[in-house]
Protein backbone atom coordinates (compact mmCIF):
# COMPACT_ATOMS: atom_id res chain seq x y z
CA UNK A 1 0.00 0.00 0.00
CA UNK A 2 0.51 3.66 -0.46
CA UNK A 3 -1.96 5.02 0.84
CA UNK A 4 -4.94 5.05 3.65
CA UNK A 5 -7.83 6.81 3.60
CA UNK A 6 -9.93 7.41 6.43
CA UNK A 7 -13.47 8.52 7.16
CA UNK A 8 -14.60 9.55 9.95
CA UNK A 9 -16.80 12.15 11.60
CA UNK A 10 -14.01 12.90 13.94
CA UNK A 11 -10.73 13.29 11.63
CA UNK A 12 -9.27 15.11 14.03
CA UNK A 13 -7.95 12.68 16.48
CA UNK A 14 -5.84 10.97 14.02
CA UNK A 15 -3.54 14.17 12.94
CA UNK A 16 -2.24 14.06 16.77
CA UNK A 17 -1.59 10.64 16.95
CA UNK A 18 -0.10 9.79 13.83
CA UNK A 19 1.97 13.04 14.09
CA UNK A 20 4.28 11.45 17.09
CA UNK A 21 6.45 8.57 17.91
CA UNK A 22 7.47 6.13 15.62
CA UNK A 23 4.22 5.73 13.67
CA UNK A 24 4.20 9.14 13.33
CA UNK A 25 7.97 9.00 12.36
CA UNK A 26 7.15 6.84 9.31
CA UNK A 27 4.19 8.82 8.33
CA UNK A 28 6.71 11.91 8.11
CA UNK A 29 9.14 10.14 5.89
CA UNK A 30 6.79 9.86 3.35
CA UNK A 31 6.64 6.16 3.18
CA UNK A 32 3.02 6.10 3.35
CA UNK A 33 0.89 8.62 3.43
CA UNK A 34 -2.78 8.86 5.22
CA UNK A 35 -5.76 10.96 4.06
CA UNK A 36 -8.44 11.58 6.86
CA UNK A 37 -11.87 12.68 5.22
CA UNK A 38 -14.93 13.99 6.83
CA UNK A 39 -17.80 12.26 6.65
CA UNK A 40 -20.04 15.57 7.31
CA UNK A 41 -18.21 17.07 3.51
CA UNK A 42 -20.46 14.83 1.37
CA UNK A 43 -23.48 15.57 3.48
CA UNK A 44 -26.27 17.43 1.86
CA UNK A 45 -26.79 18.93 5.38
CA UNK A 46 -23.28 18.83 6.50
CA UNK A 47 -22.93 16.46 10.07
CA UNK A 48 -26.55 16.68 10.55
CA UNK A 49 -27.46 14.85 7.34
CA UNK A 50 -24.39 11.80 7.72
CA UNK A 51 -26.98 9.54 10.33
CA UNK A 52 -31.08 8.90 10.54
CA UNK A 53 -33.41 6.28 12.56
CA UNK A 54 -32.58 3.19 12.04
CA UNK A 55 -35.87 1.36 10.20
CA UNK A 56 -37.96 -0.57 12.96
CA UNK A 57 -37.17 1.56 15.42
CA UNK A 58 -34.97 1.04 17.94
CA UNK A 59 -32.56 3.83 19.87
CA UNK A 60 -29.62 5.37 18.29
CA UNK A 61 -28.81 6.63 14.78
CA UNK A 62 -27.46 4.67 11.83
CA UNK A 63 -24.59 6.07 9.49
CA UNK A 64 -26.00 6.33 5.76
CA UNK A 65 -25.22 4.22 3.03
CA UNK A 66 -25.64 6.99 0.18
CA UNK A 67 -22.95 9.72 2.32
CA UNK A 68 -20.57 6.97 2.84
CA UNK A 69 -20.94 6.57 -0.84
CA UNK A 70 -20.32 9.97 -1.96
CA UNK A 71 -16.84 10.00 0.13
CA UNK A 72 -16.02 6.69 -1.23
CA UNK A 73 -16.49 8.23 -4.74
CA UNK A 74 -14.38 11.37 -3.78
CA UNK A 75 -11.75 9.19 -2.55
CA UNK A 76 -11.98 6.69 -6.31
CA UNK A 77 -11.83 10.22 -8.21
CA UNK A 78 -9.00 11.94 -5.79
CA UNK A 79 -7.17 9.15 -5.77
CA UNK A 80 -7.04 8.40 -9.29
CA UNK A 81 -8.51 4.60 -8.90
CA UNK A 82 -10.35 3.02 -11.64
CA UNK A 83 -13.08 1.79 -9.14
CA UNK A 84 -13.76 0.06 -5.63
CA UNK A 85 -11.72 -2.69 -6.60
CA UNK A 86 -8.32 -1.21 -6.89
CA UNK A 87 -9.23 -0.05 -3.03
CA UNK A 88 -9.19 -2.23 -0.14
CA UNK A 89 -11.81 -1.37 2.48
CA UNK A 90 -12.07 -1.88 5.82
CA UNK A 91 -14.69 -1.51 8.48
CA UNK A 92 -14.42 -2.47 12.51
CA UNK A 93 -17.05 -3.78 14.10
CA UNK A 94 -17.41 -6.80 17.16
CA UNK A 95 -18.82 -9.11 14.36
CA UNK A 96 -15.26 -8.97 12.14
CA UNK A 97 -11.74 -10.88 12.22
CA UNK A 98 -10.13 -10.39 15.65
CA UNK A 99 -7.53 -8.18 15.42
CA UNK A 100 -4.01 -10.60 16.31
CA UNK A 101 -0.22 -10.20 15.37
CA UNK A 102 -0.54 -12.71 12.26
CA UNK A 103 -3.38 -10.31 11.04
CA UNK A 104 -1.48 -7.43 11.47
CA UNK A 105 1.30 -8.96 9.43
CA UNK A 106 -1.03 -9.74 6.89
CA UNK A 107 -2.44 -6.35 6.70
CA UNK A 108 1.08 -5.12 5.98
CA UNK A 109 1.33 -6.86 3.36
CA UNK A 110 -1.65 -5.45 1.23
CA UNK A 111 -0.38 -4.08 -2.06
CA UNK A 112 -3.81 -2.12 -2.80
CA UNK A 113 -4.63 1.44 -0.95
CA UNK A 114 -6.60 1.03 2.22
CA UNK A 115 -9.86 2.55 3.37
CA UNK A 116 -11.34 2.60 6.67
CA UNK A 117 -14.41 3.55 7.63
CA UNK A 118 -15.17 4.60 11.34
CA UNK A 119 -18.45 3.89 12.38
CA UNK A 120 -20.28 5.84 15.14
CA UNK A 121 -23.80 5.59 17.11
CA UNK A 122 -25.35 2.42 16.11
CA UNK A 123 -23.26 1.38 13.19
CA UNK A 124 -23.45 1.52 9.44
CA UNK A 125 -26.21 1.41 6.84
CA UNK A 126 -25.70 -3.14 5.91
CA UNK A 127 -26.20 -2.00 2.25
CA UNK A 128 -23.01 0.34 1.89
CA UNK A 129 -21.18 -2.98 4.17
CA UNK A 130 -21.95 -5.50 1.68
CA UNK A 131 -21.32 -2.87 -1.17
CA UNK A 132 -18.24 -1.52 0.05
CA UNK A 133 -16.86 -3.34 2.49
CA UNK A 134 -13.68 -6.24 1.86
CA UNK A 135 -13.07 -6.86 5.54
CA UNK A 136 -13.85 -6.49 8.80
CA UNK A 137 -12.24 -6.53 11.92
CA UNK A 138 -12.61 -6.60 15.38
CA UNK A 139 -9.90 -5.44 17.93
CA UNK A 140 -12.10 -7.10 21.00
CA UNK A 141 -14.87 -8.12 22.59
CA UNK A 142 -15.79 -4.91 23.77
CA UNK A 143 -17.93 -2.04 22.67
CA UNK A 144 -16.31 1.60 21.83
CA UNK A 145 -18.15 4.86 21.27
CA UNK A 146 -16.73 5.03 17.61
CA UNK A 147 -14.62 3.08 15.53
CA UNK A 148 -11.38 6.06 15.76
CA UNK A 149 -9.71 3.84 18.00
CA UNK A 150 -10.45 0.21 16.38
CA UNK A 151 -8.77 2.41 13.34
CA UNK A 152 -5.92 3.86 14.79
CA UNK A 153 -4.99 0.54 16.70
CA UNK A 154 -5.21 -1.45 13.90
CA UNK A 155 -3.13 1.19 12.27
CA UNK A 156 -0.49 1.03 14.52
CA UNK A 157 -0.68 -3.04 14.92
CA UNK A 158 0.54 -3.35 10.81
CA UNK A 159 2.55 0.14 10.41
CA UNK A 160 5.63 -2.38 12.87
CA UNK A 161 5.53 -4.75 10.13
CA UNK A 162 6.30 -2.69 6.85
CA UNK A 163 9.80 -2.17 6.32
CA UNK A 164 11.57 1.01 7.64
CA UNK A 165 9.33 1.20 10.47
CA UNK A 166 10.72 0.69 13.63
CA UNK A 167 13.90 2.50 14.41
CA UNK A 168 15.33 -1.15 15.58
CA UNK A 169 13.70 -3.63 13.75
CA UNK A 170 14.85 -6.71 15.73
CA UNK A 171 12.77 -5.08 18.14
CA UNK A 172 9.28 -5.93 16.50
CA UNK A 173 11.06 -9.80 16.14
CA UNK A 174 11.60 -9.86 19.74
CA UNK A 175 8.27 -8.64 20.84
CA UNK A 176 5.63 -10.78 22.19
CA UNK A 177 4.05 -12.88 20.06
CA UNK A 178 6.64 -13.51 17.68
CA UNK A 179 7.43 -16.31 19.38
CA UNK A 180 4.26 -17.40 20.67
CA UNK A 181 5.53 -16.05 24.16
CA UNK A 182 4.67 -13.27 25.65
CA UNK A 183 7.95 -10.59 27.00
CA UNK A 184 9.23 -11.04 30.53
CA UNK A 185 10.53 -8.98 32.84
CA UNK A 186 12.46 -6.13 31.46
CA UNK A 187 14.86 -3.94 34.07
CA UNK A 188 17.26 -0.47 33.18
CA UNK A 189 18.56 1.88 35.50
CA UNK A 190 19.08 2.77 38.32
CA UNK A 191 20.45 -0.91 39.28
CA UNK A 192 18.75 -0.28 42.99
CA UNK A 193 14.97 0.88 42.89
CA UNK A 194 12.84 1.03 46.53
CA UNK A 195 15.60 -1.81 48.21
CA UNK A 196 15.32 -4.16 44.81
CA UNK A 197 17.73 -5.14 42.49
CA UNK A 198 18.14 -6.68 38.94
CA UNK A 199 18.52 -9.71 39.05
CA UNK A 200 22.29 -10.71 39.24
CA UNK A 201 22.47 -12.92 35.82
CA UNK A 202 21.59 -9.64 33.43
CA UNK A 203 24.59 -7.91 35.31
CA UNK A 204 27.05 -11.00 34.75
CA UNK A 205 28.05 -10.01 31.13
CA UNK A 206 27.40 -13.57 30.48
CA UNK A 207 25.78 -13.45 27.41
CA UNK A 208 24.66 -17.70 26.63
CA UNK A 209 23.45 -17.32 30.35
CA UNK A 210 21.66 -14.19 29.79
CA UNK A 211 19.86 -15.62 26.80
CA UNK A 212 18.88 -19.12 29.33
CA UNK A 213 17.59 -16.45 32.01
CA UNK A 214 15.19 -14.19 29.60
CA UNK A 215 13.76 -17.46 27.70
CA UNK A 216 13.16 -19.08 30.96
CA UNK A 217 11.62 -15.70 32.22
CA UNK A 218 9.45 -15.35 28.78
CA UNK A 219 8.35 -19.41 29.46
CA UNK A 220 7.31 -18.25 33.31
CA UNK A 221 5.28 -15.57 32.21
CA UNK A 222 3.13 -17.17 29.76
CA UNK A 223 2.74 -19.86 32.03
CA UNK A 224 1.59 -17.49 34.54
CA UNK A 225 -0.26 -15.07 32.75
CA UNK A 226 -1.27 -16.87 29.52
CA UNK A 227 -1.52 -20.25 29.88
CA UNK A 228 -3.54 -20.51 26.58
CA UNK A 229 -0.67 -19.02 24.88
CA UNK A 230 1.70 -21.48 27.04
CA UNK A 231 -0.30 -24.42 26.31
CA UNK A 232 -0.31 -23.76 22.09
CA UNK A 233 3.44 -23.07 22.33
CA UNK A 234 4.10 -26.97 24.22
CA UNK A 235 2.25 -28.25 21.52
CA UNK A 236 3.78 -26.54 18.23
CA UNK A 237 7.07 -27.26 17.02
CA UNK A 238 8.51 -23.77 18.21
CA UNK A 239 10.27 -24.77 21.70
CA UNK B 1 -13.60 6.95 40.96
CA UNK B 2 -13.55 10.75 39.96
CA UNK B 3 -10.65 11.57 38.14
CA UNK B 4 -8.45 9.78 36.03
CA UNK B 5 -4.58 10.44 36.13
CA UNK B 6 -2.97 8.94 32.97
CA UNK B 7 1.20 9.31 32.32
CA UNK B 8 2.55 9.51 29.31
CA UNK B 9 5.28 10.05 26.74
CA UNK B 10 2.48 11.71 24.38
CA UNK B 11 -0.27 13.33 26.61
CA UNK B 12 -1.02 15.75 23.52
CA UNK B 13 -2.32 12.24 22.13
CA UNK B 14 -5.87 12.16 24.61
CA UNK B 15 -6.63 15.91 24.17
CA UNK B 16 -8.13 15.70 20.99
CA UNK B 17 -9.76 11.93 21.86
CA UNK B 18 -11.38 13.33 24.84
CA UNK B 19 -12.41 16.47 23.28
CA UNK B 20 -15.15 15.31 21.06
CA UNK B 21 -18.28 12.99 20.56
CA UNK B 22 -19.90 11.46 23.54
CA UNK B 23 -16.64 10.56 25.56
CA UNK B 24 -15.72 14.24 25.27
CA UNK B 25 -19.07 15.26 26.28
CA UNK B 26 -18.98 13.68 29.69
CA UNK B 27 -15.48 14.85 30.30
CA UNK B 28 -16.91 18.18 30.06
CA UNK B 29 -19.92 17.77 32.11
CA UNK B 30 -16.88 17.53 34.69
CA UNK B 31 -18.88 13.91 35.68
CA UNK B 32 -14.91 12.70 35.85
CA UNK B 33 -11.76 14.52 35.06
CA UNK B 34 -8.85 13.40 32.82
CA UNK B 35 -5.28 14.86 34.34
CA UNK B 36 -2.95 13.57 31.77
CA UNK B 37 0.76 13.78 32.89
CA UNK B 38 4.07 13.94 30.23
CA UNK B 39 6.73 11.53 32.00
CA UNK B 40 9.66 13.79 30.38
CA UNK B 41 8.69 16.75 33.29
CA UNK B 42 9.55 13.87 35.90
CA UNK B 43 13.23 13.17 34.72
CA UNK B 44 15.93 15.07 35.73
CA UNK B 45 16.87 15.45 31.64
CA UNK B 46 13.73 15.79 30.13
CA UNK B 47 12.54 13.08 28.12
CA UNK B 48 16.08 11.89 27.37
CA UNK B 49 16.33 10.45 31.13
CA UNK B 50 13.15 8.36 30.89
CA UNK B 51 14.21 5.73 29.78
CA UNK B 52 17.40 3.75 29.21
CA UNK B 53 19.12 0.48 27.62
CA UNK B 54 17.79 -3.50 29.53
CA UNK B 55 20.59 -4.86 31.50
CA UNK B 56 22.04 -7.98 29.89
CA UNK B 57 21.55 -6.23 26.74
CA UNK B 58 18.90 -6.76 23.92
CA UNK B 59 16.59 -4.18 21.77
CA UNK B 60 15.18 -0.99 22.47
CA UNK B 61 14.75 1.09 25.37
CA UNK B 62 13.48 0.51 29.15
CA UNK B 63 11.38 2.69 31.43
CA UNK B 64 13.09 3.78 34.18
CA UNK B 65 11.17 2.90 37.49
CA UNK B 66 12.59 6.15 39.22
CA UNK B 67 10.87 8.68 36.58
CA UNK B 68 8.10 6.67 36.80
CA UNK B 69 7.85 7.16 41.16
CA UNK B 70 8.42 10.90 40.64
CA UNK B 71 5.31 11.03 38.71
CA UNK B 72 3.16 8.93 41.00
CA UNK B 73 4.28 10.97 44.09
CA UNK B 74 3.44 14.12 42.20
CA UNK B 75 -0.09 12.37 41.70
CA UNK B 76 -0.51 11.62 45.29
CA UNK B 77 0.39 14.81 46.27
CA UNK B 78 -1.42 17.13 43.80
CA UNK B 79 -4.14 14.90 44.07
CA UNK B 80 -4.34 14.91 47.61
CA UNK B 81 -3.98 10.69 48.04
CA UNK B 82 -2.87 9.30 51.56
CA UNK B 83 -0.55 6.61 49.21
CA UNK B 84 -0.35 4.72 46.21
CA UNK B 85 -2.91 2.55 48.02
CA UNK B 86 -5.86 5.28 47.13
CA UNK B 87 -5.43 4.47 43.91
CA UNK B 88 -5.89 1.94 41.04
CA UNK B 89 -3.21 1.96 39.04
CA UNK B 90 -3.59 0.10 35.33
CA UNK B 91 -0.74 -0.54 33.41
CA UNK B 92 -1.39 -2.16 29.73
CA UNK B 93 0.01 -5.12 28.31
CA UNK B 94 0.40 -8.18 26.38
CA UNK B 95 0.40 -10.14 29.35
CA UNK B 96 -2.22 -9.18 30.75
CA UNK B 97 -6.14 -9.50 31.40
CA UNK B 98 -8.04 -9.54 27.96
CA UNK B 99 -10.30 -6.21 27.86
CA UNK B 100 -13.95 -7.36 27.30
CA UNK B 101 -17.39 -5.95 27.18
CA UNK B 102 -17.45 -8.01 31.31
CA UNK B 103 -13.76 -6.31 32.45
CA UNK B 104 -15.02 -2.96 30.75
CA UNK B 105 -18.21 -2.83 33.24
CA UNK B 106 -16.25 -4.05 36.36
CA UNK B 107 -13.45 -1.48 35.66
CA UNK B 108 -16.69 1.54 35.23
CA UNK B 109 -17.63 0.21 39.08
CA UNK B 110 -13.88 1.02 40.95
CA UNK B 111 -14.47 3.58 43.07
CA UNK B 112 -10.92 4.33 43.67
CA UNK B 113 -9.56 7.10 41.12
CA UNK B 114 -7.60 5.89 38.29
CA UNK B 115 -3.81 5.94 36.74
CA UNK B 116 -2.58 4.85 33.48
CA UNK B 117 0.41 4.06 32.78
CA UNK B 118 1.45 4.07 29.09
CA UNK B 119 4.44 2.27 28.26
CA UNK B 120 6.38 2.95 24.85
CA UNK B 121 9.51 1.17 23.44
CA UNK B 122 10.42 -2.17 25.19
CA UNK B 123 8.33 -2.01 28.24
CA UNK B 124 8.38 -0.57 31.96
CA UNK B 125 11.17 -1.78 34.71
CA UNK B 126 9.45 -4.99 36.43
CA UNK B 127 10.26 -3.22 39.95
CA UNK B 128 8.16 -0.32 38.96
CA UNK B 129 5.01 -2.91 37.80
CA UNK B 130 5.55 -4.81 40.93
CA UNK B 131 5.63 -1.83 43.47
CA UNK B 132 2.97 -0.03 41.74
CA UNK B 133 0.61 -1.95 39.07
CA UNK B 134 -2.94 -2.74 40.71
CA UNK B 135 -4.46 -4.10 37.50
CA UNK B 136 -2.67 -5.36 34.13
CA UNK B 137 -4.51 -5.48 30.55
CA UNK B 138 -4.43 -6.57 27.17
CA UNK B 139 -6.52 -5.08 24.89
CA UNK B 140 -5.32 -7.99 22.52
CA UNK B 141 -3.23 -10.06 21.06
CA UNK B 142 -1.23 -7.21 19.02
CA UNK B 143 2.12 -5.38 19.71
CA UNK B 144 1.45 -1.34 19.51
CA UNK B 145 3.90 1.40 19.57
CA UNK B 146 3.00 2.11 22.84
CA UNK B 147 0.32 2.58 25.65
CA UNK B 148 -1.69 5.39 25.04
CA UNK B 149 -4.28 3.56 22.35
CA UNK B 150 -5.03 1.00 24.54
CA UNK B 151 -5.60 3.51 27.49
CA UNK B 152 -8.03 5.46 25.42
CA UNK B 153 -9.53 2.17 23.98
CA UNK B 154 -9.92 0.70 27.75
CA UNK B 155 -11.39 4.18 29.04
CA UNK B 156 -13.83 4.40 26.20
CA UNK B 157 -14.95 0.77 26.62
CA UNK B 158 -15.79 1.46 30.34
CA UNK B 159 -16.85 5.29 30.41
CA UNK B 160 -20.12 4.06 28.36
CA UNK B 161 -21.05 1.54 31.78
CA UNK B 162 -20.98 5.32 33.57
CA UNK B 163 -24.77 6.40 34.85
CA UNK B 164 -24.93 9.34 32.01
CA UNK B 165 -22.60 8.56 29.77
CA UNK B 166 -24.40 7.80 26.57
CA UNK B 167 -26.89 10.00 25.45
CA UNK B 168 -29.21 7.19 24.83
CA UNK B 169 -28.83 4.96 28.15
CA UNK B 170 -31.01 2.34 26.15
CA UNK B 171 -28.15 1.89 23.90
CA UNK B 172 -25.76 0.38 25.89
CA UNK B 173 -28.19 -2.49 26.54
CA UNK B 174 -28.90 -3.02 23.25
CA UNK B 175 -25.19 -2.95 21.81
CA UNK B 176 -23.38 -6.15 21.14
CA UNK B 177 -22.43 -8.67 23.78
CA UNK B 178 -25.03 -7.21 26.53
CA UNK B 179 -26.86 -10.56 25.53
CA UNK B 180 -23.98 -12.80 24.56
CA UNK B 181 -24.76 -11.90 20.77
CA UNK B 182 -23.62 -9.61 18.56
CA UNK B 183 -25.56 -6.80 16.80
CA UNK B 184 -27.12 -7.48 13.85
CA UNK B 185 -27.34 -5.43 10.19
CA UNK B 186 -29.13 -1.97 10.71
CA UNK B 187 -30.61 0.04 7.92
CA UNK B 188 -31.84 3.81 7.27
CA UNK B 189 -33.06 6.08 4.98
CA UNK B 190 -32.35 6.39 1.84
CA UNK B 191 -34.81 3.11 1.56
CA UNK B 192 -33.11 2.24 -1.62
CA UNK B 193 -29.50 2.03 -2.19
CA UNK B 194 -27.60 0.93 -5.60
CA UNK B 195 -30.94 -0.90 -6.21
CA UNK B 196 -31.12 -2.78 -2.82
CA UNK B 197 -34.18 -1.76 -0.60
CA UNK B 198 -34.48 -1.99 3.00
CA UNK B 199 -35.95 -5.70 4.48
CA UNK B 200 -39.90 -5.25 3.82
CA UNK B 201 -40.50 -6.19 7.67
CA UNK B 202 -38.55 -3.21 8.79
CA UNK B 203 -41.16 -0.76 7.34
CA UNK B 204 -44.15 -3.12 8.17
CA UNK B 205 -44.85 -0.61 11.51
CA UNK B 206 -45.27 -4.27 13.30
CA UNK B 207 -43.37 -4.39 16.01
CA UNK B 208 -43.52 -7.79 17.45
CA UNK B 209 -42.69 -8.75 14.28
CA UNK B 210 -40.12 -6.72 14.11
CA UNK B 211 -38.48 -7.32 17.71
CA UNK B 212 -38.36 -11.00 16.19
CA UNK B 213 -37.11 -10.25 12.70
CA UNK B 214 -33.75 -8.25 14.78
CA UNK B 215 -33.52 -11.35 17.07
CA UNK B 216 -33.35 -13.70 14.36
CA UNK B 217 -30.38 -11.68 12.87
CA UNK B 218 -28.08 -11.23 15.60
CA UNK B 219 -28.84 -14.70 16.14
CA UNK B 220 -27.93 -15.53 12.42
CA UNK B 221 -25.00 -12.69 12.60
CA UNK B 222 -23.71 -14.59 15.87
CA UNK B 223 -23.73 -18.09 14.34
CA UNK B 224 -21.91 -17.18 11.01
CA UNK B 225 -19.13 -14.70 12.22
CA UNK B 226 -19.07 -15.55 15.94
CA UNK B 227 -19.47 -19.20 15.97
CA UNK B 228 -17.23 -19.48 19.58
CA UNK B 229 -20.45 -17.03 20.92
CA UNK B 230 -22.54 -18.46 19.27
CA UNK B 231 -22.11 -21.93 21.33
CA UNK B 232 -21.55 -20.19 24.42
CA UNK B 233 -24.82 -18.42 23.96
CA UNK B 234 -26.75 -21.95 23.11
CA UNK B 235 -25.35 -23.79 25.85
CA UNK B 236 -26.31 -20.48 28.18
CA UNK B 237 -29.74 -19.71 30.01
CA UNK B 238 -29.90 -16.36 27.95
CA UNK B 239 -31.69 -17.85 25.15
Amino acid sequence: MKKIWIISLFPDFFASYFDSGVVGKFFAEGKLTLETLYLGDFSKKSFKGVDASPYGGGPGMVMRADVLKSAMDHIIEDGGYQSKDELHTIYTSPRGETLRNILAKDLGMISKDLVFICGRYEGVDERFIEEYVDQIISIGDFVLSGGELAVMTIIDSFIRFLPGALGNNSSALEDSFEDGLIEGPVYTRPSEFLGKNVPDVLLSGDHAKIKDYNHQKKLEFTKKYRPDLYKAYIDSDNR
